[in-house]
């Protein structure tokens, strides 16, 4: 048995739990009874967001199906509106599963990463970006959400 | 309007509408009535597939909501099959839309690379795989899939 075959135990001390339950900040965008999407606070591109299920779920090898659908149908809403939002290119989707698979974080999350022509993804830096840039984009991409 | 808000209209030429007209061959996976599951012939890991939808769409930004929870429905089928069948670690998860997001090929597609503890994704070379290989690779975790 690998580790992914194993499928590691939910460990609701997870960063993304704690913004879930209210007990860490975060720059939020949208939120639905199932999802919720905020920005991510090492982005690897301006705009970049993360979209998890409020369902406790580990990454898409357990996750219920319907909570995968519905955090589904909000990235594609994140996706869309930050395109208009910021005037983006194009736009990169990430979905990591397992150590091996480069999840850090182990509550189901996708990224949603805006792209502009000629600019590459930045590097994996651990680098925290500026937390005013992070709630003005937040603040752009809900309002493109909202209409 | 960047190129993505343009959202230029589906060309059914592309490599993937003839994969699913039957106009040329792929290393089936899994298929249903609305979607299609075969290897990437230019794999970055041991195992990389694709899933796409039958309606056509070009990516995310013009998916029917209905295309894209198909297709995630799929791709979480085939990820833990795949898992499964070749004893993978974890599982990463792209799916790219337009030039600037990473997408060449402009019909829906995720990809679903097994992933193995300390093996690096391997680079973009253009160079295609032994076709043995991806066929023997496709019958292997289409059978985990129909167990």
């Amino acid at each position: 048995m690998t580790a992914a075959q194993e499928t590691a135990a939910y460990d609701p001390s997870n960063v993304f739990a704690k913004i879930l339950r209210g007990e860490m900040p975060a720059h939020k965008i949208y939120e639905d009874d199932e999802t919720l999407a905020f920005m991510d606070i090492m982005p690897r591109g301006d705009g970049h967001s993360l979209v998890v299920p409020k369902a406790p779920c580990r990454n898409l090898l357990d996750a219920p199906p319907e909570a995968l659908a519905a955090v589904m149908r909000t990235a594609q809403k994140v996706a869309r509106a930050s395109v208009a939002a910021l005037g983006a290119d194009g736009v990169t989707v990430q979905q990591f599963n397992e150590s091996a698979g480069g999840q850090v974080v182990f509550h189901l999350h996708v990224h949603v990463i805006p792209r502009f022509a000629g600019v590459a993804l930045r590097p994996h830096s651990g680098e925290m970006a500026n937390q005013e840039v992070l709630a003005a984009q937040a603040r752009t991409i809900a309002a493109a959400l909202a209409t």
